[in-house]
């Protein structure tokens, strides 16, 4: 397995950026939000010799919408920028989709860089080209797929980030190690989020790049082997956005996908076997990894009508990405709602 | 020369349109806006046999923005729009500029066809792949480059255009002309828009899309020689947005490039020697088939800060592309504002 040609895993973010703008002749902008502006900002002073124009947002998956995407291009137009401008995303998932989007779309497309600052924005979002913004209600419903220019991943970064977005960011890692092997699984569950060492977590990161660029770079436009990337997401997907529905603090993307992959899981077994002692292993991880989400049975027909509007699904079905066994996938499997409401159910038995 | 892969010209684009629908498996939808719904629809019979979904939008120039693209996203939403939907853009440049716009970002992506009813979106805007939305009072500062996967050119829906809409496409065909050849200069001003002859119509309508293929088919994202194909617009587009804010009615686009067409001939000959004599023949031309557009002296600035804003610009100077003769181009040519002030004054002097 390698990375992506146009990924690069480093402790030195700064140098990598710095070569990149000494090659660059148009101006310069960097996207930040409310956290990474002051935590992160400064770690890269190259920016700063540069005078790169400072783009900001507010954070939260709240404002990945199509009128932050417009804040963002009235700013560039207004800092002057032009096609030869390079526009680099420094944050984590929701600045690399959004801002590789509105960079994809400032003047027919600009040059960009992401620099992820999340574990999950480091595993996940940074490369493979999937760029979005959601709209009506719905998760990533606008947006194109485009790889970054360059991606830089430095688990310096990850430092600076609360415990909460740490352990979020461990859902896409655990995705990764079950489509990859039990392995890996293993080498995963040895990792301490109380306790980070965070030469091991680096080691983690490259090897789960590594993982999804397997399934991405085979298949760039999602029309088969990259749908298995979607484990845990079709489920997680209406989860995280069922959790901006209820007025209370919403779920963190990766906290949804590991509600999902309990799910997903429950459902590999029931449909394809996945071996029922495997199963309970990875629920026992995740489940003392993340706090139970809690939602009631009444709310199962909410979550089903957000699944119908999946962008995997065609022709009305839902669409599922299962396991037969770790590192052994299925994609394009159909559930019935049966089969979903057992689903929801086995979580909430799990977690309660 | 030859025509594009993906664009057929037909006298029945309803058969050429029937064909596509066959092999379709999803559900379909159809933008049409306050004129094209009444004149053309009725054009496409089988449109109605698929219960194609029709999204309508108000039609202008005024509309192709942020705003209208959400509305066209709430319907295709609100009609089970899925990543296996076709949509088709049944107008004029806006609608298959939005129109494609709208189906290259919907779920990442769907398949569309352009069905241009304008001479202007016949020439010009349907092959090509330039999509887009204006943006801070910008043309087309949005968007993106995507071929639609057919185009269906078809010069019956030409006869249910206004003489106004169908002049302004001659614009496009002039510059074509000036680009090919003096001898396709010569053929289109044998045609009389007062009495068109359609088959003559129809000839010099496939001969511009073949012409604009040369250019856009060696340099789809415009890095070179595509750049030939905005002879005209860069003084165009600045008119055409600036009498989009005089409270007067608005140019079209046709009109807008006419102007820009003379006022770049002019610079063409004082920077590189385009022949004196073939320069007024396109100017007498241009100036019998279009409207004088009337502005001041004190407009030149205003209109200046416009062409700073062109995408085709880098490092703050003003790029255009310019003639030696016909058949003869020239990209990224530099003009001081001396030189831009005195083509605007010959406009003037010429159509006052």
């Amino acid at each position: 397995m390698n990375l992506p040609a146009n990924v690069v895993c480093t402790n030195d973010a700064d140098r990598q950026l710095k070569e990149i703008l000494d090659a660059h002749e148009g101006n310069v902008f960097v996207l930040v939000d409310d956290n990474t502006e002051p935590y992160c900002l400064p770690m890269l002073p190259s920016l700063l010799g540069r005078r790169a124009i400072v783009v900001r947002i507010k954070s939260g998956e709240e404002h990945k919408n199509i009128n932050t995407l417009q804040e963002i291009w009235t700013q560039m137009c207004n800092g002057g920028g032009d096609r030869k401008s390079l526009f680099i995303n420094l944050g984590g998932g929701v600045i690399g989709d959004m801002g590789g989007l509105a960079a994809s779309l400032f003047k027919r497309g600009i040059k960009f860089v992401n620099v992820p600052t999340t574990l999950l924005a480091q595993v996940d979002a940074s490369c493979g080209g999937k760029l979005a913004v959601d709209f009506n209600g719905l998760k990533n419903e606008i947006g194109l797929f485009r790889n970054p220019d360059k991606v830089i991943i430095c688990t310096e970064f990850l430092k600076t980030l609360p415990k909460r977005q740490l352990i979020s960011g461990m859902a896409e890692i655990a995705k990764h190690a079950i489509l990859s092997g039990e392995e890996y699984f293993h080498e995963l569950s040895n990792f301490n989020p109380d306790k980070p060492n965070w030469q091991v977590l680096s080691a983690l990161v490259e090897k789960s790049v590594m993982i999804k660029n397997e399934f991405a770079g085979a298949d760039p436009t999602e029309k088969g082997v990259r749908k298995m990337l979607n484990l845990g997401h079709t489920i997680g997907h209406a989860i995280e956005s069922y959790s901006f529905t209820t007025g209370k603090e919403p779920l963190l993307h990766g906290e949804a996908v590991a509600v999902g992959l309990v799910c997903e899981i429950f459902l590999s077994n029931k449909l394809l076997k996945f071996p029922i002692q495997k199963m309970m292993n990875i629920v026992q991880y995740l489940s003392e990894m993340f706090t139970p989400y809690k939602f009631g049975y009444d709310q199962y027909d909410a979550l089903i009508a957000l699944m119908n509007h999946d962008k995997k699904n065609s022709g009305g079905e839902i669409s599922f990405s299962l396991m037969s066994d770790f590192g052994q996938y299925h994609y394009d499997q159909h559930c019935t709602t049966d089969d979903i409401y057992q689903a929801l159910s086995f979580y909430q038995q799990m977690n309660l």
